[in-house]
């Protein structure tokens, strides 16, 4: 079997259950004439199909019966006029479709929807005509039961966590999504932090273990980096990206994984592959040792407009190093020493190269100069700068006018990572009530994708509406207050 | 069992099987951009259902396939500004739909279409989309290998008939339906003309057997006429007109097919119900016998603006009760006196009443004076009117400036059947050639539910987008011309 049927058929063999929930929301009205509409509201956020059923009331339908159906993850999407949408991502994934219906009938649409509200408008009908017996059937493959209650008397800390919790579990399906509305795909980078937050609440490690052998699967790129997401449904497809930092937070995915699961034939199957992502990372270093930009190359690190982030990626490889030595010491492979050398030497060599003693800060290279928050914190988890040093570091950077600060939760989670292994707790929990208590006092049901406080607008899509309300990134609060404050 | 349950029961029995046929049309494009359109041509009119592949090209979906696809009995159809729609029928029946698509899949079109042209259009795509392996699954309960070839030198006549029965085999599903468009109801007018024409090409007894029981199955409104129509999907429902040139319909369509299955069974179940239609007629004659108008009274006759019917309606009458006479001599029925007494009474005072010795035609009542060819029609074929005085009295009235003609292919069909019973045959065939011919000679692939000579644009609903082009009461030319013609 080659290496892909078999990671494939690992993959299918962790294919979770799916739990279900039903919803039945409340209408004011199951009666409707042409032009009739009525909002559901569902309670909360949810995952899933939408069903209902239609009948005739006092004459049987003499043509079909037109209805358009919307989803909103919030009121905002409800109201919004789909026709100015003018963003860059497809309109398709708008949540509103016309459905045409010959019959009396349960209907049940096809596709899965994500959201809170749901609007039902018939646009066509000539006799009154019965809409009723609403049905959301929510999916996840979290099991609720597996969440312990958290033991903090801080009440907007057990918000914070309650909605982290709830928001990882929306984006856990038959994958790790990124966000259940409109990015479905299973991301390295986004598998990495709901993986950890995973271990910490619904502890799904087959769900884990399935998304590590799908992204395996992937073919890597000229630069032998992985791709950066997969398509599973209805069949494997590789992604078109490879982002070199996701390439390296595979690595660590499986060293978080191996540390929560201890499960040693999953590490053994995907070993050679870390190995072989490292050392794509090892061949484009320059002669110093510092990571040099290639032809046709992209990194993440953070959507932060104009950042240049080489000391970041490098700061990743050095965080990667750090934990693969751990992972390869805890199993005793014999290339333990070799990739601990790697990190020490890098880590030197970084800090020679990339920070600068005067400022106290790490640059984006030495001839570039860019000043951002990201350089430090991937500096900092790297380990290429400690203590009172690097907490100095972020101190200077975080929240200072001429240094780029981070802008996505995603971006924010390795903060607050850097803050925790700083000792920083007291910062750590200033900034989640500064970031996640934001959204949730802005209404939040479940955490978002972008949240620019201030800023409700803003998208990075170029349009509001198609921003995801509920998003994978975001989750991680539960990991850090579960794991650290309580 | 209780009356309804019993007839449900029996029509359930007869439920007939459906042939389908596979027709693959050839597509210009199978490689689609964001506003791409093919045109697809069946080759001949279709009713059933649509499917084709929806497929990656060089990379996965970014996001969701938006296809709308129409569908046209014509290529005017396809042409059609629907927004521009103000007919007085639902617009829902207009066959355009729009799909929202989130993965390659087979996708087949849940609801079911009629039509020669299928144009697909992607509404939105971020990526090369495969579309293909287009599959239009054809299905009728006509078996055409019931159908004999015809015996005539008529190129014409040969292509009416082609054409004739082609329309029946569409209208032929899990009842006769009226249009597979639009009207998909059974309807008692319908289904007579509908069998006549079964009978003499696909001979599927079962299907007139179940239609006939299940417009049995009907409650009788407060005048004791059945409903003109039932539906039957997705189950039993009364229909809500009740005209009553219908409900003496359905006893002729028992007498014919009585006379063509020689089914003793079905015509004993049905008789009472025959029996009670033509009781619930008696019941509104005035005191001479001739129809007296009622209130909340509904008959249909032909749809020809101002038509007033109560002449014609009394030729439907005299017509059943001829029908009915000979049905009962056939049984050996012990009311078969009664019966035949009351056609010989009604006949004779139809013609006192009714018919202008003067003018040698029936006017629509002595106080009336309308002047029909439809009064003549039907009493004709009621034979309050024979030979030379029936032939003049057709001749006089139609064509005939200051004299209402029939409009519908319906109506038309009672023309013909006059004709015939009159022995007209060369003025039948012309008026086959100059009505049915004249559809063919416009570009009908089957035969329309209006068809004005001149006027492609007239509609009874205020606008030709929603006209049936392909209509069960237009089918009958192949029942003349394989009965009189060969």
């Amino acid at each position: 079997m080659i290496k892909r049927d078999y990671f494939l058929k690992k993959a299918e063999e962790n294919t979770p259950p799916l739990f279900f929930e039903k919803i039945f929301p409340k209408s004011e009205k199951t009666i409707f004439l042409k032009g009739d509409s009525v909002l559901l509201d569902l309670g909360n956020h949810y995952v899933g199909h939408f069903s209902f059923d239609l009948d005739v009331v006092d004459d049987f339908f003499s043509a079909p019966v037109k209805v358009s159906i919307r989803f909103g993850e919030d009121m905002r999407e409800i109201h919004d006029d789909h026709s100015q949408y003018r963003g860059t991502l497809s309109s398709s994934w708008l949540q509103e479709e016309t459905f045409v219906l010959d019959h009396p009938q349960r209907f049940q649409l096809p596709r899965r929807y994500s959201c809170r509200y749901v609007q039902i408008t018939v646009l066509e009908t000539r006799r009154k005509t019965y809409l009723g017996n609403f049905v959301f059937t929510a999916s996840s493959s979290a099991n609720l039961s597996r969440l312990a209650p958290i033991l903090t008397k801080d009440e907007e800390l057990k918000e914070i966590d309650r909605v982290s919790c709830y928001t990882l579990k929306e984006c856990m399906q038959s994958v790790f999504e990124d966000g259940p509305k409109r990015d479905r795909r299973l991301w390295t980078g986004d598998l990495r932090l709901e993986a950890l937050a995973n271990y910490h609440t619904f502890q799904n490690d087959a769900l884990v273990r399935r998304c590590l052998y799908l992204l395996a699967a992937g073919d890597t790129n000229e630069l032998g980096f992985l791709p950066s997401f997969i398509y599973e449904t209805p069949r494997f497809y590789n992604g078109s990206s490879f982002l070199i930092d996701y390439a390296l937070l595979f690595v660590v995915t499986l060293c978080d994984y191996y540390e929560n699961t201890k499960d040693l034939q999953t590490v053994r199957d995907l070993l050679p592959v870390c190995k072989e992502q490292l050392n794509s990372f090892y061949r484009i270093l320059d002669e110093d040792g510092v990571v040099a930009p290639q032809k046709g190359w992209y990194f993440f690190i953070d959507w932060c407009p104009g950042l240049r982030g080489r000391t970041a990626l490098q700061g990743v490889y050095l965080y990667t190093l750090k934990r693969f030595v751990r992972l390869l010491y805890a199993l005793d492979d014999k290339e333990k020493d070799f990739y601990e050398k790697e990190w020490a030497d890098r880590k030197r060599i970084s800090k020679d190269r990339l920070f600068n003693e005067e400022e106290g800060i790490f640059l984006n290279d030495a001839d570039d100069g860019q000043r951002s928050v990201h350089s430090q914190v991937w500096m900092i988890l790297g380990e290429a700068l400690r203590g009172d040093e690097a907490k100095d570091a972020l101190k200077k950077t975080m929240n200072q006018k001429d240094v780029l600060q981070p802008f996505t939760p995603y971006m924010r989670h390795y903060i607050l990572e850097a803050m925790f292994l700083l000792g920083m707790k007291e910062e750590a929990v200033a900034y989640m009530k500064e970031i996640w208590g934001a959204m949730i006092r802005s209404g939040a049901d479940t955490f978002y994708e972008v949240f620019v406080p201030g800023d409700p607008d803003f998208s990075p899509y170029k349009d509001r509406m198609i921003n995801s309300l509920c998003h994978a990134w975001s989750c991680t609060p539960c990991y850090f207050i579960r794991k650290y404050l309580t």
